[in-house]
């Protein structure tokens, strides 16, 4: 144990001090973006950690980002960022769709997208089906941006299989929303991405004129074609309009891909966006608006030429087992 | 030293395989992206180090990013991803520009951007003005995609101060490029980004209708005032027409920001842009085409904000020294 | 946030709690041996931080090494492995006298030193004098294995500093104990180590046959010679008897080292050390016993040399500032 | 690309080259102590990188500790401290035996046994067998240091499983020294640490009065029972005579254990090892003289009753599969 003497005006302490603020940076958070990329975010605190039946779940609270959700060694969300992630999830569906009144979430357990989504006056009904029940009770008490969301009357939350909910559901939804992880080969979400799906149970899940929209994985210029170049293709055999977008987010280290999908086409320009916003949403959004939507889904040059060359399509047969990669992969959903 | 007996089929072998691809990923490049956030490139080699009078310079062979510039600690350009950010510095500028016969590169001495204005038909004349020779001629030599830039006998390199060679040099330039290392407080490129050195010595160096562009940091939803705003903002002051745009930089590990400014109006819309591109660039854009102009120079709701409200202008009088931020910031550029 | 359907008995579930073990790993706190030497502990939790006048202060609680004290980012103290440290500080001063009764702490404010003097029945009174009393507190409040050591009658606690303490107390002490951080010139503590300090305050401070004893920094193969070999030839130029001796502490990633001194030689050997601990200490040492002392007191041929080659005496005028060595070294004390 | 200006004698360029030595510190070699414990080395350069059909390979410039060669991501030797290991492994050995002539070498493709082996001018025959010859080659031509010994012309040099040879050769060997990778159940080298293996081939092998020494892993205060004390209990089966040593390895960040056994008494002290060394040994240890192994062989109290109380014994029967620790385990050797 150090024993230290008076400093005698001498600068030293002042440097010390100085110093100190970067030596407290000793604790970090390290993720594997990919298997040769390394993010380490500086650590304030390990907030709480548990596991499911499913999954292991830990809450930081990181420097760069605010508090953080792990789960499975990923970061799902951070404080500070993700309303990026659950705006852009959200609204393009909700507000493209004339008048949206039910809402089925297929995962969502950490209770944003729900957030979002009760943000729409129109919005009579949601079901929010997770399967893991500690994440979603874990979520429920730490996250307290949620927690209004999971006290609405509006919300009804389910813990089962979405498929087989969705399936055995009678009434139909206006929005099917899909915040899932990623459709890896051998992963757990593979068959929650795949054509048949698509095609025999959101389709028909869906009232008339209905939208679904899904995250869709990087979509980055180094990483569209990993899922998000596939799923595009996939929703495209199934549906008439699909509208692929994405933005940055810096928690995640790269740029995200959502899609949405419909047999109505998608009219509403960036004006008309911004009108039924206004019109729609108790309080206002961060980041998507109608001119950020627009940019959002001009993707570049690069990644439009991978899109439009993708022939490979999601099937419950094309499905194989990959070593390691159910588990391994950057699965933000 | 290890003696390893013939392994005997029972599979402890080709697991050893398996591992040691994992277990190869031993070394590591290491950036502070912000003092609290690293990004680590798993590392292939390190192909050359070195040292100027001004600045450490190395040359990597990473996993993810392939060759990759390091100058003072710094990853400036990634051989799988420069093209992002030199395409967009260097053609929304001069395809804008209706007949760009003259350029003048700030800074520049890695050869990526001379390497995109050298590919306009219309240009006659490139300088490229860098004080660091020695980082040129480590370029020159080590970064082979360059080397036919290097050789062409439009390039005119100057080793100079940028500020001194262009108030000193007579003829007027289409477009001058402003590729430096970003404007800290007490940094060394501070001058280079004031609005009394935009309006005495780069508007005056421009042509009539000539375009100035300029790197201008990081533009994401949570690092755009850092500077980028402020660079804008400056802009603004001098220039009647200014416009920002921004592309997510995976090897940058942010969204990056430029600026083009002029007294001309950008008048050109996407279809406008492929069509110039298509007459007067020899062989094809990789990330920037007129749509992904459109999209880049679309900003997102939060980063509009932003620009909208700032107030700050850079002047010689507002510098002021800052510890450490000249050294320790993120100078990509 | 992923939705992860029931997997169906193909062995995903068990491997991705097996990752899921490895995936844990994800918190880290990360030391610098030196500036090109880090040690990464993976970590359960953070416990506490804070910050004195002096120091910043953080408990941890570390995968391998268990609860951690870090000092100004340098690990002091690990649960699993301090009871080397402070068995080899304590025991060989303290049974090596033949009957010590008052014991004079120079820092020490965890209180292990402490804990460790007051198991020797002899021992009447202690006196604990560290400069930082936050720290005090902290290790009072936090350290469960101190506190009975803190409530010892025979412990007085005294805030001040060491030097001034000592210089001013009129009462003689049997062992004085240096708990102190590194002697770095420039360093907070580098006037605790001089020959002056030693020959006009330390030795006058000790009754008759009175021992003293240091800390000496590290003492492997490779750094012995930063501080270890020349604590030692400044000490051999005031007492007659010194004796060196050295153990590795797996937390530090080094071999430590420690000096005694004497006007009395240090005659008990291995067996009459044994003798000794037994009639006189509580309980049982872990490590040091006569053999462990023989053992650690006996240096490899490559630091006797160089001990023996030693001329450099540290005086109040050899100190002079080096940048950043007083707040940026290895200083576990 | 930055192009920085001429500082202007404020200080700011000096202090960038004080951060750019700081900075230049972005290339690391990590490695796995163990599962919760890392140690970083700061890299200078990657020399060379292999595989053989059994191993990767890999040579880095390492700041903190020179050369290093890394066999699949374990390092196994620095140029900085490998005299530690190779000194202990042979000399104590060598020097306890009235007059070796003929050595046995299992393993120690790197050549560095061989080297210490060969001062020996009693040395007459030594065979080196190592299972792996593109590491033997990849050493032949990169360790320097060695390539005396791999000329000398008592060396035999034999690319065979160390088993199979000793089991095949006719002539006894005068000692036999192991230099394995660690007894790993279900890795590679399990069945060289064997009671079976020792009474039925080792102790077999050696001339009357001939001495056994092995490396035995891991001797540190928290890691000495992962294998060390399982070791010397098996060895204790076999040979009347055994002695385990230890000492601190910077470069492996632990204390490092070997073992000689023989039938015959070890007699000599250390005086009388400091006779032999002069008499028998070219040029000078720098490490091992009678002293060290004094003190090497004195056991801290800790180990020394982990070792009395040991029951495990290494059998051919007790080898099962360990999912991961053939491949993931820390086998310096």
């Amino acid at each position: 144990m150090a024993d230290i003497p008076h400093t005698n005006g001498n600068g030293i302490h002042t440097m010390a001090r100085e110093f100190g603020e970067d030596r407290r940076k000793c604790c970090w958070y390290e993720e594997e973006i990919e298997q040769d990329l390394r993010m380490c975010y500086a650590l304030k605190s390990i907030l709480h950690t548990g596991a499911s039946n499913y999954q292991d779940i830990t809450l930081l609270d990181t420097r760069p980002f605010g508090k953080a959700l792990i789960i499975d060694g990923k970061l799902q969300s951070a404080e500070i960022d993700e309303f990026i992630y659950h705006e852009c999830l959200v609204h393009p569906a909700l507000l493209h769709h004339p008048n949206p009144k039910s809402v089925f979430i297929m995962g969502g357990g950490e209770g944003s997208t729900a957030r979002e989504i009760l943000k729409h006056k129109s919005v009579e009904f949601v079901v929010m089906c997770d399967i893991d029940e500690e994440v979603v009770d874990f979520c429920k008490s730490h996250l307290l941006v949620n927690q209004e969301a999971f006290m609405d009357s509006r919300l009804q939350l389910i813990i089962n299989d979405a498929k087989a909910e969705l399936e055995k559901r009678e009434e139909l939804f206006d929005v099917i929303i899909g915040d899932l992880a990623d459709p890896l080969e051998g992963g757990p979400c593979y068959q929650l991405y795949t054509k048949s799906f698509y095609e025999s149970i959101v389709k028909p899940g869906l009232n008339e004129g209905g939208i679904f929209v899904t995250q869709a994985g990087p979509a980055g210029v180094l990483t569209h074609t990993e899922v998000f170049s596939c799923i595009y293709n996939t929703l495209k055999q199934v549906f008439k309009y699909v509208v692929p977008y994405s933005a940055h987010i810096p928690s995640y280290a790269d740029t995200w891909g959502w899609i949405i999908a419909s047999d109505e086409p998608f009219t509403a320009n960036a004006e008309e966006l911004d009108k039924r916003s206004k019109q729609r949403i108790n309080g206002e959004n961060r980041y998507l608006d109608g001119k950020t939507f627009s940019s959002a889904s001009m993707l570049s040059k690069i990644v439009r030429k991978s899109l439009a060359k993708e022939t490979q399509v999601y099937t419950e047969e094309s499905a194989k087992f990959i070593y390691g990669h159910g588990a391994g992969h950057n699965n933000h959903a």
